[in-house]
């Protein structure tokens, strides 16, 4: 069988790479200079949507107006999958819009070209079935094992809240340490080299997909006004011991 | 010439084993129940104080008593070396409180017992000189160096800023993080198990520490406020996206 990528971003390419390892792949770009990763055929809009399987690598905030585009142009008995890193808006949308006889699995490979930089061995894939037979799934299942993902079955409520709080707060403090400016040091402790990898980790990806992360997720609004909490608690405590001051820093020679 | 370790809370424990590994180690706690490290001989203060050699490895808030208390019991000749996470401060302090007999070297070793869990090679010492003959400054960096460390001379105050910059806002991270309450998860990204290590490497350090850390480094004020200003210039740019508004999560089904 062989796979289509819809989309050849950031992660589109990066996904179909590594899909191409293991399976016939064929990616399509609406930018026709968009070159493919080796290993996989590029193919015009109306080649890929005539494919069985179809993984959409597209911004979460171009979901509605893709699934508008391709709904009636899929084969009868085609498989969408989505890779969206929320999963409550793309799921709903594919909902909505699909026809009735094109099955749909959300699917969220919590990785990239970063984090995978050694090989995609023991991370994390989510899968939210929607509307897709369970043998089919199975199926689906078992090729995601074979390629070494650790595979979980998550709601897309239920991922899209854990998404939050462990992927959308790494993702804000990348955001947060980028624009304040951290940089190498010779005297970096092992704790500052961590902070630099997830700066690294994540402020790669576009700002897009950071913006539709915190956007498209209805878990992260609460997210964030927690961290501003948290934030102002710590600052709090360090004023009140300022305040307490046996003696403070403007009081040295 | 055996090395005087002066406290042995978490960072004096740590260092006082690392030390016996290649010199010979003598640890005084004012708490006599306190154990020593493997190695290390348990002393009295004033057996303690009459070594060639002494690091002070107690809170930098309790630098002015301690130098004050031990100032005039110390052998002519003596070199004191405090261990404090910010340098203008205690070398202030040594300066002024202890005899012009007695030589004082200001050193950060960068590091503790969950950063240097694997060994202490490759990690960084700062050497702040403040009165001490070149050639005795030059026999401790040989012998740090051959601990395997990675040994740079600065000023205290070049010491404070790069220091409030990278150790500094990663505690300050550390905390707002532990406060915010992250834990593993099977879902959890590369990027996010790089935050729960930046706990790790901090909250374990006493409560204490990081408020000193906070309130004797004279630029990690501005660098909260800084940290502070990043936070909010992230959060408002979420908040414009959300007004701009192409589907937002409310309006789903």
């Amino acid at each position: 069988m062989t796979i289509g990528v819809y989309g050849l971003g950031r992660f589109g390419y990066f996904w179909a790479e590594v899909l191409a390892r293991h399976a016939s792949v064929c990616g399509y770009s609406r930018d026709a200079a968009r070159r493919v990763p080796r290993g996989v055929r590029k193919v015009g809009e109306e080649e890929l949507l005539s494919l069985p399987g179809i993984f959409l690598c597209v911004a979460i905030s171009a979901m509605e107006e893709v699934v508008s585009r391709i709904s009636r142009r899929l084969s009868a008995g085609a498989l969408v999958m989505d890779t969206c890193s929320v999963k409550t808006y793309p799921v709903a949308v594919m909902q909505r819009l699909l026809p009735d006889g094109v099955s749909i699995l959300g699917t969220h490979p919590m990785f990239g070209p970063d984090s995978a930089r050694n090989g995609v061995a023991g991370l994390p894939m989510i899968l939210c079935p929607a509307r897709i037979p369970r043998s089919e799934v199975e199926r689906w299942r078992e090729f995601f094992v074979s390629l070494g993902l650790s595979v979980s079955f998550m709601s897309p409520d239920d991922h899209d809240r854990e998404a939050a709080y462990t992927q959308g707060v790494t993702h804000y403090i990348g955001r947060v340490l980028s624009d304040f400016g951290v940089s190498r040091s010779p005297i970096g402790t092992v704790g500052f080299a961590k902070l630099l990898e997830i700066v690294e980790q994540t402020c790669n990806d576009p700002w897009q997909l950071f913006l539709d992360l915190q956007r498209y997720n209805p878990h992260t609004r609460e997210m964030r006004s927690k961290l501003a909490k948290s934030l102002a608690a710590v600052m709090d405590a360090i004023d009140e011991s300022l305040e307490r001051g046996d003696p403070p820093v403007t009081r040295l020679p």
